[in-house]
């Protein structure tokens, strides 16, 4: 690393060199009020003092393990809300005891045979996005934790051009993925939020949610086959473009988080570079009308690549809208033709409901993408928007997002249920009025999957409580309606109450006979998806 | 039934009335040089004898379960060629004890619970069209065997218009399934060449291949939720567009092959009846050329309906070719737009690869949609295939089929191997050339799913012990190749050789598990995807 290479913050969002100053915060937390007057200062790494390790490297994996404290607190946890609010007040937490940085997949099972003898929890680790308390484990039942950071089997291994497909290293993070793939003008294109900071490995095991608004939705479906080293011995499927023979090994093991093996590479399908890209917003001024419409687009078959659909106050909040009107950001590209006319369409469609649509955007090249104004501001905003959330909490803001998904049949009346249930919680629990804020992140032919923004002025060092009670009352009203407790952001810690409602017990006895099966210890991420 | 409602064949494919006669059996066998010159006599349902069920239904479910004879006869086998030849030879085999058709979900769970306290078998049994041995069970090691009849159980039980998606039984035929729907003016789209003879239940529990030969390939997509009763309770998963929450219990359940629960009923996503359609075919005399063709077509994003490439002697043999030239079946539909710009850029690209489009066809309507000639010959043919089938099994032929898929890096060389091996067999076997021709039936971006027609001479007699070591070689081929033992037939009885080589072995091991988990007492379709 040079010295003017960029850091990465061991407690917040991103880079060291990207966070909001201390003027910034105060001038972004005046917008609220009821925020703090200064900015709690951003925390040391220096000052954190940690338990000594419980457990210690063997010989034979010391170029592997480290004990080094800065690499110890910096995996302690995730990047949610919660996770930067408590390292604000100097809580680091049950950090592992060591950290792995394994170069090899031998080196894996070097480490999960040594964890299973020693018994010793072993948690997955890619980017370290996690929001939902997917990395934290404070090892209670066990000799110690380690974390498994894959960081460094970050390499594209094969390209196939011909079925343009791609064997990957699990520990890279999106773009160097991006960057090893340029070469051969192929791309995976899953960008989630997280893209610059979040691994391979990583998504996998979460079913993140990435680029695509509408069909490609998760990165399930970009899966070819992956290859998994458990404690019983490594798992690697078959390269399939297709198969039905017996449930779907690689389904098993999607959304498994950590749990039941570690992911040390995939095969991933892969897409020729987009020459054709358009790009338009439409505003709405009736909720009813938005949500006609972006169900119509969803249904019509023309799949845009983007169909972003924003609440006044998400309009407003991302700078794409006046707060007066709902905003859908629609794009649509093409590596093999024109697609001027399906963003006709799509505008037809929205027309047909009563949208307004933007002033057409000038005619798009391959360089130089179009986009309107208000969809680029939303762009840059979304980019933005987790060092702001960082900024907030400096202030002793709550800030933070939670996502979902249900049947267009329920959409509106979940819209509005989860609006006035969280929006009292945030009254009840702060004193004052919060944002409770919507957008669209991807839409179906059945259905659409909200995320929603929380902001309100919490009291100084009851930040996490206050939080914790709203994020209650948030998934009690999804629960309630039958929405998934997380449609892209995973289950973790954070989600097990909800997401023990939402899973048939059945299949929860099967996910519990399963990870007795991968691995009989009990060693790898326990507490997350199922009890210990 | 009326007098003259069509009678299913007990012993062959589809309605009797539409079985070949005598005459057309010598006609047609008359194709093939080898053959015998009488077709054996259609079995008689009279002349079979059953040993006596080894169980006898308890009191409580005398109205839902019968040993009548014919029922059991029946129930005995699937449909495919080894079924039908041994049907003809008189052989019925492990014809179950008893036949239940339960009428509500509640008789399922009684059925399963006495079937757990007796210990007797139980196999799940929807249309009765498996092709590999899927619902044939001898009972060894348990006290007996129970057909589990799901046909009764047959209705849309609830449609949701908005989100396009019903609720459904899981015994329903397709055709009945279709007739349901017809009024909300919505379609399910599920139409495998045994639309007519396979159940829903059996679609989701088998990873159905559909439709759609791009995109949405198999029924697996356009489950929303499905709902099993196993024998440790019933599993519904929510309704929900979409899910990041633990890995999808649907996929589970989907190929499980009624080895983990019987399936009752799913939520499936519905379309609007396409409006509008199109379809033409093209040309080519080279084969790289053809498939090259096809796999720029399936990476191009325009995603056909129909996109099936027959090789040369497949094109003959349905009448869609000369014999002399590859013919690619091209197919475009939408509820929403006009699709005549999206057949054109399709056929450019195979002109591209020096295709050789047909004259165009008349302008399309929604009531009469246009096919030209030759894809007209293609579809008819492919409806009567199984018919012909058992004309062919009649004379003594060998006549089957498989299907496979694999990445595009290995199509033409599989191709090749696969005909070369299997024609190599056939005539090792048999003495004479067969014949072996190819279509593919679904593509994707990453690869295709070869679908391989196998016919040849056997001596009468010999038929089922020839047959079965042209299967071997071929299992023999795909496994070297790695490429799926099945697409979309399922694993049953008859692939699980190659299964066990193409599964995963940590896989297995959870598939184990959650089979023990589920079924504790091992009675559901024993010997299907894990052993007994």
């Amino acid at each position: 690393m040079r010295d003017d290479d960029p850091v990465r913050s061991w407690w917040g969002w991103g880079w060291e060199d990207q966070a909001l100053t201390d003027a910034e915060c105060v001038a972004f937390g005046s917008m609220i009020p009821g925020l703090a007057d200064t900015p709690l200062p951003s925390p040391s790494i220096g000052d954190v003092v940690l338990p000594s390790p419980r457990v210690s490297a063997p010989t034979t994996l010391a170029e592997i393990l480290t004990d080094d404290p800065a690499a110890r607190a910096s995996h302690a946890r995730g990047k949610a809300y919660r996770d930067v609010i408590r390292a604000l007040h100097g809580d680091v937490g049950a950090a592992p005891d060591l950290v792995a940085r394994p170069a090899t997949e031998a080196d894996v099972v070097a480490v999960l045979d040594w964890a299973s003898e020693a018994d010793v929890a072993v948690v997955p680790y890619g980017g370290g996005s996690s929001v939902v308390g997917g990395v934290e484990c404070d090892g209670d039942g066990h000799a110690g934790v380690v974390t498994l950071d894959l960081s460094a089997m970050d390499r594209v291994l094969e390209i196939d051009t011909i079925s343009r497909a791609a064997r990957i290293q699990a520990g890279v993070l999106g773009p160097a993925l991006e960057d090893q793939l340029r070469p051969a003008d192929l791309t995976l294109r899953h960008f989630p939020q997280s893209f610059e900071f979040s691994s391979l490995g990583g998504w996998i095991a979460t079913r993140a949610g990435g680029h695509y608004a509408t069909l490609h939705t998760h990165i399930d479906d970009f899966v070819e086959s992956v290859r998994v080293v458990t404690p019983i011995g490594t798992s690697e499927s078959w390269r399939l473009p297709g198969s039905g023979a017996g449930p779907s090994p690689d389904r098993l093991f999607l959304g498994s988080e950590g749990t039941l093996g570690v992911i040390t590479e995939a095969w991933m399908r892969l897409q020729d570079r987009p020459a054709h890209r358009r790009s338009t917003t439409v505003t709405f001024t009736s909720t009813t009308d938005a949500m006609a419409a972006v169900r119509a687009i969803a249904q019509s078959g023309l799949h845009p690549a983007n169909c972003r659909l924003l609440d006044p106050g998400e309009a407003a909040l991302s700078g794409a809208g006046s707060g007066a009107a709902w905003v859908l950001v629609l794009g649509v590209e093409s590596a093999h033709h024109p697609v001027d006319a399906t963003l006709a369409l799509l505008v037809d469609i929205a027309r047909g409901h009563d949208g307004t649509p933007a002033d057409p955007a000038p005619p798009t090249t391959a360089e130089a993408p179009t986009r309107d104004r208000a969809a680029e501001a939303w762009r840059s905003t979304f980019l933005r928007m987790p060092y702001l959330r960082d900024g907030l909490a400096r202030m002793s803001a709550i800030s933070e997002t939670f996502e979902t998904a249900t049947t267009w049949d329920r959409v509106e009346a979940l819209y509005e249920d989860v609006r006035a249930a969280v929006g009292d919680a945030v009254r009840t629990v702060t004193g004052t009025d919060g944002l409770v804020t919507c957008r669209f992140t991807h839409v179906y032919p059945d259905g659409a999957a909200p995320y929603f923004t929380v902001i309100g002025a919490a009291r100084r060092g009851s930040e996490l409580a206050m939080w914790d009670e709203i994020k209650a009352a948030s998934m009690e009203v999804l629960t309630r309606h039958r929405a998934t407790v997380t449609h892209h952001h995973a289950v973790g810690r954070d989600h097990r109450p909800g997401y023990d409602r939402q899973r048939p017990d059945p299949f929860a006895a099967a996910l519990v006979a399963t990870k007795r099966a991968l691995d009989p210890k009990g060693i790898l991420n326990p507490g997350v998806l199922v009890d210990p």
